[in-house]
C-alpha cells in the first residue's frame, strides 16, 4: 500500500473510524496518484476506486500494484455491491467539507451506513506537510513562475490589454513545461489594481500605470503563486511610500516564518502596522499550496494554524484604495526548522519598466 | 425587484418555503447579475447579498436600484443580525446539491433556523430557460467559436503539440471579444483521441492524425461546446466509415431536438444505433448550456427531462476506440417550438487539413 493510505488509516484509527468515503478529486489525487473523478472508499478489507469510463484508462496508467487499489468502473457496480462495501465497518468517516447536502444523504441510503463522522480536514490536514517529491514540484512551479516574471518585465508595453498579457503568462508556463495557470491570472492596472480579485479586461497599460500581477504555474499538479507590483514610465513619491511600507511588513512576515510560528500572531502583528497607519488589512496573509493554490493552513488574525516543516504557504499583504489603487506582494514560502525558504525569488525592490 | 427574483419568490411560494439560502455563485449570478462569492438570502422581508471586501466594487457597479437587493460587507454582519434575517420565516429552501453537509450544519446553527427544505434544483431548474438577453450572448459565444474553428484550419500544422493548439484556441478567443474559454479545451490526437476527458499534452501533430477538438468560448459569462474531429493529410476507409456514422447519428438526434422532446428517447434511439454496431455510448448524449457549461437539463439513457422551447443544449455522440482512437461530433443548439436552431455552425462534413 503507498505510504499516503497506510498513514490515512493510521489516523482514521485514531479518531476511530474504519472506513471513509473519499470524493473530492484533490484528495483522490494526493491518495492514488491518478487524477479520476469517482469515490475512494477505504474499507476494513481494502482501498476501492470507483471511477467511470472517462477516467479508466487514465486510472489504469498511473496506480501500480504496490498502491493496492482495487479500480472499478462504476457502471459494473450494482446496487449489492454498495451495500457490501461498508458492511462490516461501523463508523464511516466523510469529506463533511466537500460532500454536498444531497450527496451525503445518497450515501447514507446507497451504503446504508450505520453512523457517520466528520473527519475534520482530516486527509487536507496531511496534505498540509509536502514530502520531498512534492516540494520537488513546487519548486520547479515557482521556477517556471519567476522565469516568466524575468521575461514579463521585457514584454509589457504601453497599448497592451491586460488580457494579453495574462494570456502571454499561461503561454510561457505552457511552452515551459508547465501543465498551465494554477489558477485564473490577475492582471489589474491602473485603477483596476485595488480590487483584490480583478479579472484580466480590455484595459490598455499607459504610461504611469501600476500593475499588480498575481500568478503561478502548476507542475505535474502542484501549484505556485506569487504577486508582483510593478510601474510604468515613473511612480510618484506616495506610491512609492506605500510600496515600500508594503514590502516592509511583506519581509517582515517572512522572517517570521518557521516551524512552530503561529499563523495568528504573523497575521495580527501586520494588522497592527496597517492599522498605525489607517490602513485596513482586508484579506488574510496567506493560505497554504500544493495541489490545490488555495489550502489550508490559512495565515489570518481569525484562524489558528502553527506552522510546521514542510509545509508551504504564501505570505501576500495587499493594500487596496478603491478607485486609485491596489498593491500586493506575494511569495511562495517553505517552512523550515529555524527559517524559511521563499521559493518564488523574483525580486521585490520596486520595479519600474 | 428583477424579473428573475420575483420569478423565484413565486416558485418558492408552490413549494411552500418562505425563505432561501443561495450561496452557489453561479445562482447569484444568475439572480443578481453580478459577479461575487458570499450568500444570497431571500427572506419574507428583503434580498439580502452578503459578499466581501473582494467583491464589494464589482458589486456595486452591477447591481441596481431596480434589483432590489441590499448589499452587506461579511465583515459588518454581527451574529445578531444572522440570527434576525429568518426570524420571521419557517421554512427555508437550501441548495442541497451545492452547500456541503458542513455548511448546512453552520447555516442551522448560525441562522436558527428551524426547517430546511431540499429545494431540488429549484433555481437551476429556472435557469435551464433562457431568455433573449441570455440566448443572444450564448449565439455570440457560439459564433466566436465558429470562427475559430475556421482560423483553426489554416493554423494547425504537422508538427505542433495538442498544448500549442489549445492555447491558440484560448488566444483567438480573447482576441475576439470572448472572456476566455468556457472550460479546458480538449485537444486529443492520434490515440490521445480514445480519451474522452483527455487533457492537452506535449504530443506532436503527425500526418495521418486524428484530432478530437472539444472547445467552446465564454461570452459575457454565457458559454458555447463545440467538438469537432479533423483529420491530418488522409484518412482510411475504416475510419471515414465511423466517422459517418458518428455524424448520421448526431444529424438524427438534432432532428429529434425541439419542444416537448424527451431527451431520454433520443438518447436511447442513437444507445440502439450504437449497440447495433456492437458499439457502446460511453457518455451522456448532451448536456444544457448556459452560465455554466454543464447544466441541466442532461440527455442521456439515465435522466428524465423533457426538452422545452428556449432550452439550450449540446448533442455531442463519440466513439472511443481505446488506444487507436476516438471521433466526437458536438453541436450547441437552441431548442424552438416545432425544430431546433443548431447555434454551432461549424462544416462537419469530414475535414482533413
Amino acid at each position: 500500500m503507498n505510504y499516503k493510505i497506510r498513514s490515512l488509516r493510521e489516523k482514521m484509527k485514531l479518531i476511530d473510524i474504519d472506513g471513509m468515503i473519499v470524493t473530492n478529486p484533490v484528495n483522490i489525487r494526493y491518495l492514488t496518484g491518478t487524477n479520476a473523478e469517482g469515490m475512494f472508499l477505504i474499507t476494513n478489507k481494502e482501498n476501492v476506486l470507483i471511477t467511470d469510463a472517462r477516467y479508466i484508462e487514465e486510472v489504469n496508467n498511473n496506480i501500480t500494484i504496490g498502491d493496492e487499489i482495487i479500480v472499478y468502473d462504476g457502471i459494473s457496480v450494482s446496487e449489492d455491491d454498495y451495500l457490501g462495501f461498508f458492511s462490516e465497518c461501523s463508523k464511516i468517516g466523510i469529506e463533511e467539507n466537500y460532500v454536498t447536502y444531497a450527496k451525503y444523504q445518497n450515501y447514507v441510503r446507497k451504503f446504508r451506513l450505520k453512523e457517520t463522522v466528520e473527519t475534520n480536514n482530516l486527509i487536507e490536514n496531511m496534505r498540509m506537510i509536502k514530502d520531498d517529491d512534492e516540494i520537488s514540484k513546487i519548486r520547479k512551479a515557482c521556477e517556471i513562475t519567476d522565469n516568466c516574471f524575468r521575461y514579463l518585465q521585457d514584454f509589457i508595453k504601453v497599448g497592451m490589454t491586460e488580457k494579453e498579457i495574462a494570456l502571454e503568462i499561461e503561454k510561457y508556463f505552457i511552452k515551459n513545461g508547465a501543465d498551465g495557470v494554477a489558477f485564473e491570472t490577475i492582471v489589474a492596472s491602473g485603477e483596476n489594481s485595488s480590487k483584490p480579485h480583478a479579472v484580466p479586461t480590455d484595459r490598455k497599460i499607459e504610461s504611469k500605470d501600476i500593475i499588480v500581477i498575481d500568478f503561478g504555474a502548476k507542475y505535474k499538479g502542484y501549484c505556485s503563486d506569487m504577486t508582483r507590483t510593478i510601474f510604468v514610465g515613473e511612480v510618484d513619491e506616495e506610491t512609492k511610500n506605500l510600496y515600500n511600507f508594503i514590502l516592509g511588513c511583506q519581509t517582515r512576515a517572512t522572517s517570521k516564518i518557521k516551524d512552530n510560528a503561529e499563523g495568528k500572531l504573523i497575521a495580527k502583528s501586520l494588522e497592527s502596522e496597517f492599522n498605525n497607519r489607517n490602513h485596513t488589512m482586508i484579506h488574510a496573509l496567506g493560505h497554504g499550496v500544493g495541489l490545490d493554490v488555495h489550502e489550508i493552513p490559512i495565515l489570518s488574525t481569525r484562524s489558528c494554524f502553527t506552522l510546521k516543516e514542510n509545509m508551504v504557504v504564501t505570505n501576500e499583504p495587499g493594500i487596496y484604495l478603491p478607485g486609485k489603487l491596489g498593491i500586493r506582494i506575494e511569495d511562495t514560502i517553505l517552512v523550515n526548522k529555524m527559517t524559511s525558504e521563499v521559493l518564488t525569488k523574483s525580486d521585490k525592490k520596486l520595479i519600474v519598466i
